[in-house]
């Protein structure tokens, strides 16, 4: 697996189970999976000779983000190695123009969009759509990078110089955020979970709540059949997450993710096969696992860096917070990346199952904001369901 | 941990979630846990000084086996090395006659005993309980090694001869095995899981069910209360399971093991705490996690080399048993240890959840047997429980 992050750590502890092991490509030696893997490979994602040596006696070659160039993948592919999402499907998780091209042509509901060149295109755009337009690099970003809400031509004309082609997007009168996700193995089998709702802050996954609540069956199965059809359009090979947008009228695709996603990590308890050994089944083209629920509900919440991660931290250290977490919610499931602590990044996540999604969701964002911020938002006080 | 078994294996995949990672020292770079593990010395588990190197550093050195000797730990111990479970709680569970006395002091009900060094011993043992009469070796046996059945006076002789002093103990009259888990903090919190049934083939485990079928509510509760008696008599930080025989009359103390153990893998899947990351949170003093069941029945059925494991086996490879398995039963959950196979090792198990005792059992028997055997047994085949 090429990258060393939190994905890949449990792409790892999923690999175990399957008598497999995982070989990453890590930027450094203290990235998150390189700390609990057994084959670790320290160099760059863009470096075509880490990547062949990677390659190098590996059943497949698979990803924890999609940073890879293309060309490179091409190279791999030209060896004779496997690459899982080949390259020809990555490209659309890599650029979001390349994707918005094959939904067009798919005819696959999206938000209008235009390539912009210059603050004349955007303006072009936002005369038909109407300001603010949303413009977006095409390339390498995440969490919200890359991503900037435009009020004006000024502004876009900023833009447009910094970046060159950029893709325009009608800002969406959004209800709120879904994620589809489907395994695809190279035998075409596909195995999709319930749709889930995802809850963004700052541009950052900050909680998933499965199955989404109140999502009618007929929108839950055309979502699932939009990603289905996706994956197989795409002739993507593993993990598919199909980002979401609900307005008033229906559903329309954001982005996707072709690797294991923020949106799925709730499957590690919730489901019966996790996205971590669904991906894995899918790219060693095994047959794929149920993908039926192990409770009514579960919702995931990332810990983000947050209060307790700043240098000027005088609260409950890591550790502490950690004991408290436990004693406080037993049934809470912690998964912590092992990484160094920074406000904003993403150190690990917490699950918590249930019946009563208000009271899921109550207990796994008071655990989370403990393990973040040291403080138990009163609101959220140590919440029970029983 | 000392050992690089399944059981270290299966732990170092519960540390990850922890946002730990696990020190193995294993015999050999090939053992189970040194092909999954970030942090693997090879050395021997009875060589002081690899024991040593395996403390250097640690949190605290715990065990996937008990054949430690007593005299290493302590010496750990006395260079100020956490050892858990410490020394002299752990010798119960390694010497058969310090258990046996351990016991009869606390009066807790266990077979009747006694330490036998000749054949006359015996001979008076058998007196007053009857031929057959068990003798066990005190130290080094398990899965069914060291536990002989002795007819008469002359194959006692023979024994005592070869072994010297020995534990001999009444026969029992055995309606069935189950097995008492739980976990126990340095700060003496203590956590039970419901008490399992486990089904012995030639004394090596082969299914376990949780719970265990028909126990009734006040045996079970018997079954856990002593287990935490014994737990805390002992002072044991970690896992301990009792392995227990079910008579007509109630239950008696077979033996302990102070580790994750076999009539514990179903907690995995079937549990919200695993038995992996409760023996972490204990030996790492963090508070213990909730031991609820995550669904009515929970059935493990080993996977031992069998048929298939044979030089001259012709029939379908591993990998592709694997295969079949995984599109046959899409529920059931492999664990696979990496090994290499040989007739009757524990090569890995699986894990089936669901209602029906006997459709969750035939359906984990089922799926162990064509791992094992490459075949289906035509009273197991497929079934599937809706």
């Amino acid at each position: 697996m090429v990258g060393g992050g939190q994905l890949a750590r449990m792409t790892h502890q999923a690999a175990i189970a399957l008598g497999q092991s995982l070989r990453v490509l890590s930027a450094g030696p203290d990235e998150s999976a390189a700390l609990a893997a057994a084959d670790v490979r320290i160099g760059a994602h863009d470096d075509l000779a880490a990547l062949r040596d990677l390659a190098d006696g590996a059943t497949v070659v698979t990803f924890d983000h999609e940073h890879v160039p293309t060309e490179h993948l091409r190279d791999l592919v030209a060896a004779g190695t496997r690459v899982a999402p080949g390259p020809e499907a990555l490209v659309h998780a890599q650029d979001k123009l390349v994707l918005r091209r094959a939904l067009a042509e798919a005819g696959e509901p999206q938000p209008a969009w235009a390539e912009v060149r210059s603050a004349e295109d955007v303006s072009a755009f936002a005369d038909a759509h109407g300001w603010p337009v949303v413009l977006k690099t095409p390339r390498g970003g995440y969490d919200g990078k890359g991503v900037f809400v435009v009020p004006d031509t000024a502004a876009a004309a900023e833009l447009v110089e910094r970046h060159g082609t950029l893709l325009a997007e009608q800002r969406v009168a959004m209800v709120r955020e879904l994620s589809a996700q489907v395994a695809r193995s190279p035998f075409g089998q596909v195995a999709v979970w319930p749709v889930v709702e995802t809850v963004q802050r700052d541009g950052v996954c900050a909680e998933v709540v499965a199955p989404a609540p109140g999502l009618s069956d007929e929108l839950a199965t055309a979502a699932q059949e939009l990603a289905v059809r996706i994956a197989d359009r795409l002739g993507v090979v593993g993990m598919l997450a199909v980002e979401l947008f609900r307005t008033a009228d229906g559903i329309l695709v954001n982005e996707l993710a072709m690797r294991p996603h923020n949106s799925g990590h709730w499957t590690i308890e919730g489901a019966v096969t996790s996205q971590f050994e669904q991906h894995l089944r899918a790219v060693l083209d095994y047959p794929l696992g149920s993908t039926a629920m192990t409770a009514p509900v579960a919702v995931m919440a990332n810990v983000l860096g947050g209060a307790a991660a700043a240098e000027d931290w005088a609260g409950p250290g890591l550790d502490e917070r950690i004991h408290h977490l436990m004693a406080h919610w037993p049934d809470v499931k912690l998964h912590w990346y092992g990484k160094g602590q920074r406000p904003g990044r993403k150190l690990g996540h917490v699950t918590a199952l249930g019946k009563d999604p208000a009271a899921v969701r109550a207990r796994a964002v008071a655990a989370a904001r403990y393990l973040a911020d040291g403080v138990v938002d009163p609101a959220f006080a140590f919440p029970t369901e029983h």
